[in-house]
């Protein structure tokens, strides 16, 4: 009864693109699943029989060891067979597009691709004209989406402050550029957080910002007040030869998370970021390892939560079948 | 019985390196044990344990992630551990010689190698050097051979066109350079094909050509008349700088396979290509996405195929324990 | 009772990183675990499943396919999961530190690092600062210590000569910038080899070399006498530019293994060699693949030392877990 791309005739996900569009049944679905998860990865044997003989192809056009291994890792405990594709340096340089490597890789059938490309939209372009049995799963594409990041987040805050509707959340940085806080901000709408802040220089937020149901601030200090969760964005050092921030040192100095601004957060509220971590750019080493933060269990809830993802993306496939 | 290189003492498949010298039967074989295979793709656990504990190497020193995918596909769903290795990168750049590469993986008890090279006659080199127990699988050679390439184009032909014995097949482009030609060729003869049609300029065809068993044409529109199935070859780039052609536009205009031409051939021709294409030069997209095309049918059944030969070529292993 | 941080509360085995401060029992035990595993590579199903569903990341940060190879066959014959980083070209490369990378793949609960780094230390420093749950493997680390060669190279020389009591072993080549002849000689002393002699030009050897329980001789010629074992060290040819050494051919001439200074040895003395080899550098290819020579064993018993080591690590988990 859906017209979404990412659900199948009845209304189950089939592929995961973006957080957009998805009801937020289905989002607290993904979260119960990850949480039944998150004990295999405890286990002696982290291995379930889940996926056993599926083929799943990580599909990275853009560069990220943490991220594909973090798939890689989650497809293996789900006992599929995985294979991880560079593509930058392999066919398309014999000219092939990227329809073409799609359409052959199904051929060899495939069942799942996770897909990373600097492109927004790949990951769309992709599950549009991939065939009827394969799932594409959506690992950032450009600054469009980061749907598996912003599910890590949300299952991260639910396991630290339990009820969405009581929080008030900051989202720290280049929120122009970030495919995380695009998620991010839809997922926490969805999920029916109190407040979403964004909290940026101006060169830094979109046009009209407001309009994606979160309030402004353009000072850290002022911003941080009353909050209960902290997203710090990674800042791309590209920003900084573009003209749109000073220097590293000058964007510390206003937008740095230190043990000081921290204070002016409710006093129990965690910090997340979804790495890798620029010390002293965007976070103070203090505030990165320090009590508050959460970032490292971000990175552990993400095996589990993409563990959910496969597993309920190619679950359609077997109604599909059946 | 035979002194053939490929064949172990009582006659049965141990290494695959080239068409040439392999009867009849055994190409039958090969084709009715992968028939057998096609449902495993098929399955929801795409996975047999026939390979299971055995260990292969993909020995890649030409780059070619399209045939190192399907090798590595076909041998995970036959359960064996598999390791790729891209050998321009690794230990020859410390000076080691080919043969102590070998050396070392067969005393590491590797079962098999996959051989992809870029000189004429490697996979054969490694097979004389190989100890006993090694089987020695050729993924393309120089100018050589590909027989994997061959048998799954073989599969192919069947499943459209059952009978050898009354299909006359063309093979369009540059044979003077392919090595999907020359094992094509001679497959073609061996499971007595009633006609191969070379159709290629006369500065891409070797020297006595009719030799190898073919009948020649220098024009794509007189060339596919009574022709049953079409196999395009790739242009290589290359051989546009290198004066063999004038240039990819006028390489399409007489050799390119567009819509109009395809109907000069039998109206139910099919058209194969061992990818991946070059769209608008050798072949129109036309044709190649049309209802004739079986290009990605091809590529399914290469999965099938290299599942049988490289479970046939460990089979002799097996009686040689026993 | 030990403040070896290789070893756990109970003395047992958690981290591989030195022989160094390894006691002797402890070293024949691994030498008699590895011996148990010879046993799988023989069969038709090369694999137990010691380790199922455990996580096993190769963090190489210095290129080796030999040594990375061996480890991943090891570690699949266990029936591990294992993902292999080559850290050069990745997320250091986004200016994440060590210690950052190693607390991110922590997080996503693996089991062991299996570790090879340019400098020395970098396996300890990763010991010391990994969480407890966490197996180091010391795959080389800089000129310091390379105690998984060492541990093959005396299962080698066990398999062929027995008692090390009585044995005299040579090591000849560039003493100075080996972690394979600084671990080849700990492990010596703390087994009791009767004598072990260092033969190199002394440009090549440490400073007050004798302090390491070696006698010294500065001439291959001499230095052979009575000798049962002999391990060549491999040349590095950056030493040549060093002024360290004059050419290749001059070292050849003078601390080569060819077959007429082989024959000062004992008749009986086996040849062995970490790998690569250079052929003509410094050893003769009539040696190297001579009758004396048991390179290639070094190389299968590789396997089943390493599955033997990180079995034994791994063990700790289980008990502390228990």
């Amino acid at each position: 009864m859906s017209n979404n791309l990412q659900l199948n005739s009845e209304g189950k996900l089939k592929h995961f693109l973006t957080i957009e569009g998805l009801e937020k049944q289905l989002l607290v679905d993904i979260l119960d699943l990850a949480e039944s998860f998150i004990g295999v990865n405890d286990q002696r044997i982290k291995k379930i029989p889940l996926l056993r003989g599926k083929s799943i192809v990580n599909l990275f056009f853009e560069n990220s060891t943490r991220t594909r291994t973090t798939f890689e890792l989650a497809a293996k405990r789900l006992s599929a067979d995985v294979l991880s594709m560079s593509i930058a340096t392999s066919s398309t340089s014999k000219g092939e597009s990227l329809l073409d490597t799609i359409r052959n890789l199904e051929a060899m059938y495939v069942d799942m691709f996770v897909v990373r490309h600097g492109i927004s939209g790949a990951a769309h372009f992709i599950a549009q004209h991939a065939s009827k049995h394969i799932s594409v799963i959506n690992a950032g594409d450009g600054q469009h989406a980061h749907p598996t990041q912003a599910m890590l987040d949300m299952f991260t805050i639910r396991q630290f402050k339990q009820d969405f509707s009581k929080l008030r959340v900051a989202i720290v940085g280049d929120i122009l550029h970030s495919r995380v806080a695009r998620s991010n901000i839809q997922a926490l709408n969805t999920l029916g957080a109190a407040e979403i802040r964004v909290i940026a220089p101006k060169t830094l937020l979109p046009a009209q910002v407001e309009t994606m149901g979160v309030t402004v601030s353009h000072s850290l200090a002022d911003g941080l007040k009353d909050i209960d969760v902290i997203i710090m964005l990674r800042l791309q050092k590209e920003r900084m030869t573009s003209a749109l921030l000073p220097s590293e040192s000058e964007y510390f100095k206003c937008f740095g998370l230190t043990p000081e601004r921290l204070k002016l957060a409710k006093p129990d509220a965690i910090v997340m970021h979804p790495g890798p971590i620029n010390r002293g750019v965007e976070i103070d080493s203090k505030v990165a390892d320090g009590p508050q933060s959460v970032i490292l269990k971000q990175v552990s809830n993400g095996i589990a939560i993409r563990m959910a993802i496969m597993a309920m993306a190619m679950q359609k496939q077997e109604s599909f079948d059946g």
